[in-house]
């Protein structure tokens, strides 16, 4: 098969950490037959840098021709302490997001048995967790009108959802949940939000399509709460875009394991598969970096974008296997055992597939 | 001194809860030689029964004209599977905050080291959390418009803040941080909200005016993953409604004492408290809800709403006590040892005090 992939680096360890996922791709389709051709495109801090803007043209053209977009991370501190300047890496994100129609945001969190104890949670509390979220990610308040009156004194921002989007969304989660337990929470804040209402009224108006599936609607603050005591209750769960952002980050911490934690973007015209981690400054060029949620990223665009399920697979026992041994980034690295650069473990990952 | 407060019972275990609350505050008041005046109100699903709305009139001509409100809680399951009911007791909630102007909620997450062990979180994540949130509770996207068009098919709800609302709060907060360690974390999403660019400007143009501070500004998606990571790194945190609603709960259940946690919402007019926990409809009239959050609420009172030092503290060390001694209801009471009934908790802290 022939795969033709964009490759977004980004900034900070993003180069980095693409680098090893670029390595064992390359040798996972050399394996497998494969051909995968890979175009380089600037975006975030580096684009701005190189050509004035987050998200040139020319990178959503490369986009929009990629079967697949593997992505690093965007954010250099120089844009950190100004969230109101002009120009930041963010907007080059929310555009690609929006211009590529990336509406859905999959974040599984789930645990490694040699990590459990990583997990800020008791061992109890944490043990069988596997859970998605749906995070729907071109619209809500993110993308709606927003603005100053009364000479800046005061601001405003718009949530605005229809009924097509959340639709959209929830066929994708009730699809999720008949391959996986068949149990789909809808987040919401119906008791308050209008929108929330229309995402609540329409997922049931859908339920009748997949009998199958096992549906409950909780309140965004109860699943604040829930996320913490009994996060192995859940199985797949959909919501709106700022829900979404405050929740999937909150499940990434709960598994001890956030540095490895896969992420896809689905879209009408691509999928675009990153880590969840960000662009880490401090250890850029360091050769330090943990790669593996990048790899995990690229396991999933095997399995979901390209429908090669055992090369994903293959990508996977590999990288499990690698943490039984300790082939592991400082991160990981058990007091007093020696920490792989980031470098060492792609190469070991690639000798060991 | 002459205390006059009106008692706000509510739903479900509400009218148990108030009523032990009202005992240990008769019997403190009789020791520091207080005379209070309590005057009963209709509020929740037991207004709507008694007088078809959730927040009547009369109830808020009393709450008016007292000098602090005491709260139960408010719900019943009658109202729970349709958030678009025309009238649910919710509604009542938010007209209550809105018409008795209470801008402020304070919302304290501690420990108790008696039950520390209760924690979702392993004991060296949680040991040592004393963290007060600051959530702006009468604007927002819980107050702007909201609607429908498109025959229903596009939902919106309009987030809007001015400038005022943001330093009445943030002027709270700064001298909240400034009567314990000094530290305030700014909660915001000002990559991304205009709103948040409006509170973030208001809090930095208000730093100079304490210097002793030390000010932070967070992303609410990196707050909701410290609070598990690290809470015992916050001190004060100010937010707006709807991330206030999210955090304040994520952050009631990492300290594994939720059922004992207070809370007041501090007005123009007049002050509210009341324990965060809800009506717990399954427990109504069975006499085994925990009292100690509502009490701990009437400790916040006698503090805050009429300065009373001592007497707070006296409710707060002989709760202590209760604890230390294992007089507690049920969700407390180890395994095989005795469980207290919530009017037996009452009768001993009286007997205790
Ligand atoms: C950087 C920011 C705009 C972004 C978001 O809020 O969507 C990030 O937090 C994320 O979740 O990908
Ligand atoms: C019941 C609901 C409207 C309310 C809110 O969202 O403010 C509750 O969750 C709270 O936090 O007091």
């Amino acid at each position: 098969m022939k795969l033709n992939i964009a490759l977004l680096a980004g900034d900070g360890i993003g180069p980095e950490v693409i680098n090893e996922a670029v390595k064992v791709s390359d040798a996972i389709a050399k394996k497998f037959n494969h051909e995968i051709t890979w175009t380089p495109a600037l975006t975030g801090a580096c684009a701005i840098d190189a050509v004035g803007v987050p998200y040139p043209d020319e990178t959503h053209e490369i986009c929009m021709k990629a079967d697949a977009v593997l992505f690093g991370a965007i954010g250099h501190p120089k844009y950190d302490n100004d969230p109101s300047a002009p120009v930041r890496p963010e907007q080059g994100l929310l555009l690609m997001r929006k211009k590529l129609g990336l509406f859905a945001n999959v974040r599984p969190t789930f645990t490694f048995p040699s990590l459990i104890d990583n997990s800020p949670l008791k061992r109890e509390r944490i043990e069988g967790t596997d859970l998605v979220f749906l995070r729907e990610l071109t619209g809500g308040i993110y993308f709606g009108e927003k603005g100053r009156k009364d000479n800046g004194d005061t601001a405003f921002d718009n949530c605005v959802y229809t009924r097509a989007e959340v639709q959209r969304l929830a066929k994708k989660g009730f699809e999720l949940a008949m391959s996986r337990n068949k149990k789909l929470c809808c987040v919401d804040k119906a008791n308050v939000l209008e929108t929330s209402r229309l995402w609540r009224e329409t997922v049931q108006a859908m339920e009748k399509d997949y009998p199958e599936v096992t549906v409950s609607y909780e309140f965004v603050d109860a699943v604040a709460m829930r996320l913490v005591q009994w996060p192995n209750s859940y199985d797949v769960l959909i919501t709106e875009n700022l829900f979404g952002d405050i929740l999937t980050d909150e499940a990434s911490v709960i598994s001890g394991s956030m540095g490895l934690m896969p992420s896809a973007s689905v879209g009408e015209h691509t999928s675009l598969y990153e880590p969840i981690h960000g662009s880490y400054p401090q250890a850029t060029g360091l050769n330090i970096a943990n790669p593996l949620a990048t790899i995990l990223s690229a396991a999933m665009m095997f399995e979901d974008a390209f429908g090669l399920k055992a090369e994903a697979d293959a990508i996977r026992a590999v990288v499990n296997k690698s943490l039984e041994e300790g082939v592991v980034t400082e991160d990981l690295a058990v007091k007093g055992s020696k920490a792989y650069k980031t470098s060492e473990v792609g190469d070991w990952l690639v000798a060991n597939l």
